[in-house]
């Protein structure tokens, strides 16, 4: 069997994991405190550029969606996502049971488009009706978005302007930003800590068992802890997560985890256009959306595990194929066999 | 150094990191549907006796608490607890976060008395102004208590009887879970299983990395899966946790790791008695509540890590010792050792 | 000046008055258990034949919206309404506030198209991936909508089919009731107490000063005073809602403040298309929406008030003109004069 | 039959009735905006001593303390109250609906013990565990308390210079304000507006049909109206609270009310330890509490309509007795002779 389904189906990588062996007998201070979170910290803001981070460890990404954006919006305030945006579609509300509202903008391959951003903000307070409705109050980006696309540095730059001239911040989810990192991309980790008031650094889908580093670069908001301990995300063992990141970041794990990620998934890509295999979407980043039979799709889930990803007519639908630290060159040469063959016999 | 501040401040058992090791590149499902969750919940049923239970891997205490208090009571109910119950009074208001009142009853050595219990729902049923109060929807329990207390199977058949008399549903919070089903009790895991309507046993502070397993005898509430979700607290690599309660199941580590910490918690107690040193507590378990001199202690601190409790007068402290897994026999005795000195030196 | 603006610029019906006036000084028990809203309940459940009903007064339409809402659904589920719903748009997030998400569905003229509903059930429930999602546990329709139009006896019944064979209740949000029952229309309130799960009969907005009955025709949910209570819309002073409801009721004055209005606005509708104005919608209630040019609204409005809707383009907009029990015939015909002045002198 | 039941149990003071029937007919903006209450908020501004005060008008008091506190109070953040008070006991649990914790203090006479308070908040602080606490965010006090008591000048000022030194709000319910400044008290309202950061003034059981004034001496907080609206409390025709504060404010009615209340409440405790009877509580307001057998209570019930409030022991138990502007002199003497003779009769 051949394993492409997503990216989180192993265990953690194996320097991740040998550092938590290597850990394990070491006492440390529960809730975070511990020396593995404190250096892993240092790791990560140095990455970032941003020597006045706050970093929390936190343990999924839902959970750190809902305590970051339930945590920072203000009671009258909403979060403008993508219409494909995680948060609105496949995190089973957990926004909306912190009080607050999702506010769909149109995704644009996967992205908000800064001038409907603009022109949103704009209508809202152009509207004399707007002390009766849901504030703006964040933005939600997801990067790489849920189709594996990526902002430009221009866009992120133009998104960070409207935020800081509506007064409202940047939050960007980043389950898989190492392969954002590792693309083909004019946007490094110091621009996304520049421009961002508040980001995630994904662990769970980028080599670790789990955990994602929730980076404030100019600093906390007030008792951040307190809310993180009240929404049931402050680990006992810290050192957990902590120990993990330190791993990641101490000799750049993190950004070799994605270029690794991401070359397999170009080569995946390549392959796939050579042999005629339409995309559904121009990825830069681990995950790729053919467009397959669904006849050669059946038999192909019998020698290769894909992800469902949506019907497109009749006969053909959307899967994603997914790379990660887990996968070989020969299995995406193996996975190239078994459609070469599928599709010879059909 | 000696450690005996907490029973979280190592990683995991030795054993519980060698199934992390040896599974780490097994392929898996996410989201809890893997193979190993799925052995460690029949293993748990199995050591329940329950073989209809539905069992939840959740990743912290916390956050199983209110998952499972603001998940189950519904929307005008709130939840009985000791006052000196977790949820009321270090759990940073998570349950109230979900909308929901903790209703405090007295504590009794931590525990919640029947006839109180009793008594105060006969109460609230008498008062005419009831419909405009908060309805007791449930009762929480910690076993062992925070002070290291066990209910008796009395007590606990008797708070069964009077929340079935009720009809609503107990709620045992087992954090410490192997810790009390180590002691000298007459309560075994499927009397709780039996007389609970649900509970977990905790992984974090008896063994595990992290993560609590959610118990409903009877199966779960309908559509729980997406509530944990929804709440943050489903985690993608659902194997985690799974593998680490696999470990602490298939072959009766959980019950190994309880007995052991509570020989030498045992142990600790009789030495601690033997010097005339008076205890906060009578407790049978892990935790173990000596009452020492504020100088004393001072100098202690440089020798051994133990938990600040609370002020007992102006000379003397109330601080816990606790054992763990981790905890060596050479350790405790080490401790007298450093107590002998300190106490001579006085 | 003419005023035109809204529903709600004028206290309340003369003979509402009179009821407030008459029972001032008659001692009544708190809390709605008075006479006065005892007999209302007995008349709205014969006007509903619905002898079963309950009937419980709440104070305005977006708190009976979000109490009804956020209290009928359970934690995980999510309540459809049309994208120009009120409670999506200019409730300010009442119901995100009660912890629950608001699921859009395309507007038909302020409707839902039930093959539309259904589509959505199915689509959602054939998604693998819907145990991470927002269920649907009720639908949400305004009747009048916000445009004024109706749903047809026939949509109401489809409507009401699908969400019993989805077991999801149906409801509907009556803020202008009075005026869909006065409009030609094969919707009697009978049948929406036959169709509906839990509506509410408008009160504010159709001739009281405050108050809105929400109606439960099979009976209410278990302990709903209580939750009125804890979300802050049980009024001491139950009486005040009571008696303006036994004043519209007893003598069937609700039906004749609707027919009165809606008469007024067919006149006003039927002046406006002999005069070649177009109109956005077309409303067979108390609400119409003439599109007129910029330069004639900013004159007409120091004549008579109307309220904006939406701008048209650059050069036209959408304003509603209302009516109500205090709108007289012979403004209507002012109204006219003043916009044959103003468009003779264009 | 004699009503004293309660001060709600009829509908409004004449006057303000008068006013209501006055204005009816006048065309007002929505939602707070028409000039009643605009008229209003000046009045109550003047008679605060507050000229920068922000004034909103919600339609009860479990609604006010509910979107007040709900809407101060930070997501980490609790409010104290006395044990005994409203929001902790009688308001379902509305407090906790928003996500906050009510923190109780001992009640001493139904009020809190400013050096109770400062030694609560000087332990939290103290306490290292506190970050996993529920942080306290506002004072909650009642006056007259629950209990008919009152704050002196003095405990007011310890109050507010407690809660400005740790820089959170002193908030008073207000609920039957003009009962506590017509007493014989150092307090006067401008007094509260300069040591009170929020408090309101209650119409509803003060006069009124509805209605209770939200005062900010200081200003109210950034978009309050929203919140008001968010959370079901913005009335379409806040006209109907306008004009009724302002019947009570244009010419000091709210004061006349109180003081015939408290004039005929005096009157009745004079009466009654004449006769020997035991008060549960030195009450100087409208509220008084005698204990008395159980077997007159259920001789007068039938002559006198009172408030059960609590047993006292087998044989008696404390009932309250209120006054109101609609209590009338002979009432409080035709009771004295009811009383007389079931106690002659016993």
């Amino acid at each position: 069997m051949l394993y492409f389904e997503n990216d989180y189906d192993r265990g953690c990588h194996p320097l991740v994991l040998k550092k938590l062996c290597d850990t394990n007998l070491t006492p440390a201070a529960g809730y975070g405190d511990d020396e593995f979170s404190e250096r892993a910290r240092g790791y990560i803001r140095a990455a970032c550029e941003a020597p006045r981070a706050d970093v929390f460890f936190l343990s999924g990404g839902t959970q750190t969606n809902a305590v970051t954006i339930g945590g920072l919006l203000r009671p009258w305030e909403g979060v403008y996502a993508a219409a494909s945006g995680h948060i609105g579609l496949h995190e089973a509300g957990a926004v909306e049971f912190t009080g607050h509202k999702v506010l769909p903008l149109p995704q644009r391959q996967g992205k908000i488009a800064p001038g409907e951003l603009r022109a949103s903000l704009e209508g809202f307070y152009a509207d004399p009706n707007h002390p009766h409705m849901v504030f703006p109050g964040m933005v939600y980006i997801s990067h790489p978005t849920e189709y594996g696309t990526l902002y430009t540095l221009q866009e992120l730059e133009e998104l960070s302007d409207i935020c800081n001239s509506f007064n409202i911040p940047l939050y960007m989810d980043g389950a898989r930003l190492a392969y954002a990192l590792a693309a083909v991309t004019d946007v490094t980790l110091p621009d996304i800590a520049r421009l961002c008031d508040v980001f995630y650094i994904g662990g769970t889908k980028c080599g670790a068992l789990c955990g994602e580093a929730l980076v404030f670069p100019q600093g906390a908001p007030e008792r951040f802890l307190t809310l993180v301990k009240q929404r049931g995300a402050l680990m006992a063992k810290g050192r957990l997560i902590g120990a993990q990141f330190e791993a990641l970041f101490e000799d750049g794990l993190y950004f070799t985890v994605g270029r690794a990620a991401v070359e397999l998934a170009l080569r995946l890509k390549a392959g796939l256009e050579k042999r005629g295999v339409a995309l559904f979407m121009d990825s830069p980043t681990n995950q790729q959306f053919p467009i397959l039979e669904n006849g050669l799709l059946k038999r192909l889930a019998e020698r290769a595990a894909y992800s469902f990803w949506e019907a497109r007519d009749a006969d053909t639908s959307v899967v994603r194929l997914a790379t990660s630290w887990a996968t070989k060159p020969e299995d995406v040469e193996a996975l190239f066999k078994v459609l070469d063959n599928l599709r010879g016999g059909v």
